[in-house]
């Protein structure tokens, strides 16, 4: 445009920063579906939140570089420039972010295989949405999921990593506590289930999780919040860990299955709602199964049961619209 | 048709009730890959009289009611009706059916998840099949395996389904008791290896689903009988646990692979013949691998190995057919 | 041709199995990329001296069968004979063939395991080719991985298989001993990781792997070197277990990976070397990963860290060239 071309040096270079950021932010939006900075900034602002009030002010800071390195990863490899506009290049970067401090010690080390790991995100997202692009699902949080379990795992061979913030590998699992049923305590517990989408033990931040989705889209948020009290009424009628459902392990898989399948990737309305609902009980059912699966190796299962109970409710590609407002599915992650 | 028009109210509905019943029992037919509602018939009858002899008539009626809500579920959402009509909706969620009382207590929540689980394997048969149709290969009993064990691993998180019948978790397994090998009771072990494709440890319910299969196709029910033998054979010979040999449990995947294999996606010949053997000796090592790899959690293979070895031994592509009587690979599964 | 009409039959036949062996050695070249059967002889020599050296002379006859029956299985059935000739037949088979008899004792049980394992694999190969077509990638040597994975957790359960040289199953690794880092030493551990290829704990072998590569790709034989100091080094700086640096157990993964990526499927250049050695350095922390996998199971990774790391790096179909000599993805494996 012939007003681009004036204006300095200066001007265009802050512009440039001030993009750099806004996509950035995206990213951290994105991990929840919300291509919008402010939605980022919000849920930053909640980690950082979140991670004071738990004493690991390094989660907050392992996020920052998260989502920065992984960005920049996705900009230095050739590649479709307008995802990473999108923010499609930070969201699991900033998941590894908050994953490492909050299960490895907080050492030199820790922060090398941390952006290691975040960088190896983006590419491996490439990767296995070229692998998924047939069966038209993208591989959502699966690069972080599967690239953190790698290091994850590995971090139960190196002494590097030692002393970890890992559960004790064991047989099976131990059912620890009795849950407090008061309305206030599952107000509680509901709202750490959004939070710990981001790996956050705090239910104040998921307020600001909540607030970040509205701001962006009612509907996510309205999901969300579904989402996290559906999979907590169920966690309490099959009678999980007491602790578990305290800390909002039980919500975080199923907030992203609401969001996403609510309204996401079907259009709203009442078939769709349907459907989701099913999924986030599954979803929940999921999440039990593969805590198991974790049990003897100590391991958290991060939001993989999100991932394989979304990738389930797609891959049949059932429509549940009208011919008049065909399904758009060319929204996030256009493979 | 005109004389369609004519037929009174009556008759049309008892006609469609009819039909439900018949596609339902397809349902239990296609667990064996016959589309026949006779041969579902003798397979109920057969998983009846099992769990009646064996003091679990729960799961009789679990594979009444899950192959319903199964078939159910196909014709709610979506779909090509032709594959209901085929019996294809209904035959995972009979073995959900039959393998949720097996292993849960027979209480109200695990009816709930009973009937979730069942309905679920219908629309994720959907999406697997659509995953799996660049390779020219389908779905199998999967979408039985895969989500039930979701729930079975869920159910050791989950004091809602306790007290489960699933085996103690340990890190190595045991050889228990020593094997009756008179020509008796090798035969009674023969047959329960037929009787294990349902989940029921009786030699009577084996003549029942072998009789069930010659009703329908004679090369089923020799293939089914070859099948259980050769696997019974290298069980004996690489001293395989006693009790689960006798109890059947290293025949019903080489089974299913030996029907699949010798007469359902490859015609009979004397070349596919030799393919199927090869083929139900290496279902028998993957069914023990896979036991091996179940271990630690306590939880069964179900019929996770056939549905390996048959996809090993279908992705070639290897055609063992003169150019006269070209390969048909349109039966079962229309991807 | 004219002229090879007029050639008397003794020298057809000679011609013939010179060709026969000629294809089998290029099996074991092709376990490292290399199309040719000097490179394939030293290897096999390389073999026979580490198991002679070790006491477990076996495996080298292991290898001989493998090779040779995986290479036949080929030819059974129908298939594009160009890969028999380009030894893309064998070289699972070998592994195959390496790794039965390094495990499990030496038994007339175990030879049939392991010609049914070996020749399987070949089929195998096909299909999972046939899977993996559209993603541009193809098996590696994971069909040897997955076929020897099932068997060896089979030997759990058979007590045909006992008693087995596997380590024992328990929920946590144990690192053992302290690692000698003198100069000498070090060359000794870099050599084994060459060596350990094939399964063979000797820095001897190791020599003839390198000198085999040379004969026929020194940037092969570069990229080796390169991959398993890269492993050592990081081995060594984030503390693995000591006598499984000593014995190799963390080079031979990151040796593939390193010859795949810096010199097989993509052309040597700078930006393809830095993006294996950042490679290599993901092989390593997932072959720590996979090793805590299967610490429940006491069962090797086997080459599984290489073909997932190798693939994660594949996947994402960067370029690193100029369009000048724009790359030919073509070479190995044309699926």
């Amino acid at each position: 445009m012939a007003e681009q071309v004036t204006i300095s040096k200066t001007d265009s270079s802050s512009k440039n920063f001030f993009d750099a950021v806004k996509y950035t932010l995206r990213g951290a939006g994105q991990v929840m579906f919300q291509e919008s900075a402010w939605t980022g900034l919000l849920f930053l602002a909640g980690i950082f939140w979140g991670s004071y009030e738990c004493g690991v002010p390094q989660v907050g800071w392992g996020a920052v570089v998260g989502v920065i390195v992984s960005t920049l990863a996705g900009y230095i490899l050739p590649g479709d420039a307008s995802q990473g506009q999108q923010g499609l290049y930070g969201f699991n970067g900033i998941l590894v972010g908050c994953a490492f401090p909050t299960f490895l010690p907080d050492t030199w080390l820790m922060w090398v295989a941390l952006v290691l790991c975040a960088m190896t995100t983006t590419w491996v997202r490439t990767g296995f949405n070229n692998v998924m692009a047939p069966w038209k699902v993208n591989s959502l949080t699966f690069p972080f999921v599967f690239m953190t379990w790698m290091f994850l795992f590995a971090a139960r061979e190196l002494g590097g990593f030692e002393p970890t913030s890992l559960s004790d590998a064991s047989l099976t699992a131990t059912l620890s506590g009795t849950l407090d049923t008061s309305f206030g305590h599952l107000v509680v517990y509901w709202l750490k289930g959004v939070a710990q989408v981001f790996l956050v033990n705090s239910w104040v931040t998921g307020i600001f999780f909540l607030v970040g989705l509205a701001l962006c889209s009612r509907a996510a948020a309205v999901w969300a919040a579904v989402g996290s009290a559906e999979a907590l009424a169920l966690a309490i009628l099959f009678k999980a860990d007491p602790s578990s459902i305290a800390s909002g392990l039980y919500g975080f898989s199923p907030v992203l299955t609401a969001i996403a399948l609510g309204c996401t990737f079907y259009k709203v309305n009442v078939r769709s709602a349907v459907w989701t609902l099913v999924g986030v009980a599954v979803t929940f059912f999921i999440q039990a199964g593969m805590n198991a699966v974790m049990t003897p190796y100590g391991l958290p299962t991060l939001t993989g049961p999100f991932c394989v109970a979304t990738w389930l409710f797609l891959l049949p590609r059932f429509s549940f619209e009208s011919t008049a407002d065909k399904a758009d599915h060319s929204f996030w992650g256009k493979l």
